[in-house]
């Protein structure tokens, strides 16, 4: 029980710390430190950073509403692809344009370097694609999108596309890669 | 004429070294280090690491061939566009998708914490983007391109478009998110 806090404590503290620092600004010091626990403890619950990272990486994933692209209860599937992107620019926006996006992040910082965290995010950015495709999939069928872009081509770029969106906004942090997102994803490529 | 030698050490090391490791994941050691000069040596040329920073991005964008974009003298608008990402893409592929974007690494790494830095990205961000804008207006003046997209909204979202491609080969390395960004840029955005 206590164990299992513990292990919670620094899952908590490595989420927050990787995703301010980024994985090589943040080492196994800083996150038991923010996390309020021993350092040796680290060790008896993950084999190392790398092991942890992914543990954040999940939970991340957990959190960006993947599942509601499929969910066909839910609303349109056009609907769906923008409500997706609108929760993920709000909750970049509420932070002041800053963090940007776990999964970039560490794409940018670690994949070189691991191939454990490398493998990590194909697998993130492959599950990600598929709910986008499959939204598209959809709308060409009911003919809310006329585009006959190959879906997996289109619903890939997006995903990047948005990823690409994140990094202007890193730098400019006032809208206007957001913005020129949305339009021309919404305006032009899913019609 | 040793110190600018020495100086130029220095830049050359912290251009390979940051493009390697990127900005938290390389110190000034590292650098002095890979430049074989004393450590000591390093802050009779630079004020700050990241002053060097500001230095290895302006030499970066001197690499990055922007101003092919605007020479209406070597070829059509939309043949420059597609020549321009064309050298970007081939510049990552010939590293193994490795290294990624200089501007994008610092973007993810370093805009929040260093104001230097973000001010050098913005403005790295807002002159690429502008002669990818000229581009588009050229190419829809002179009617190669119908689409009537506004075309400081494109070109901000291509440059970002192609940012997010490189955080996809950074994890996938099998170029195809380069090719889901030329198909839709070339083959939808720019028609």
């Amino acid at each position: 029980m206590a164990r299992a806090s513990l292990r919670e404590q620094i899952v908590d503290a490595a989420y927050e710390q990787f995703h301010q620092h980024g994985y090589h600004g943040c080492g196994v010091k800083l996150i038991t430190d923010s996390a309020g626990v021993p350092k040796g403890s680290f060790y008896n619950h993950f084999e190392s950073k790398e092991a942890l990272a992914l543990v954040v990486m999940e939970r991340y994933g957990d959190t960006r509403r993947v599942p509601d692209l499929v969910n066909r209860d839910a609303a349109e599937p056009l609907a769906r692809l923008r409500a997706h992107f609108e929760f993920l620019a709000s909750d970049i926006e509420k932070h002041g344009y800053r963090r940007g996006c776990v999964f970039g992040n560490f794409a940018n910082e670690a994949a070189d370097h691991s191939p454990v965290i490398r493998a990590g995010l194909v697998a993130a950015f492959d599950s990600w694609s598929e709910a986008v495709v499959s939204a598209i999939r959809e709308a060409q069928a009911d003919g809310s999108i006329t585009s006959t872009q190959d879906p997996e081509v289109l619903g890939r770029f997006l995903v990047n596309a948005w990823e690409g969106a994140i990094v202007g906004e890193r730098a400019a942090k006032d809208g206007s890669s957001f913005a020129a997102f949305f339009a021309v994803a919404f305006d032009t490529l899913l019609r």
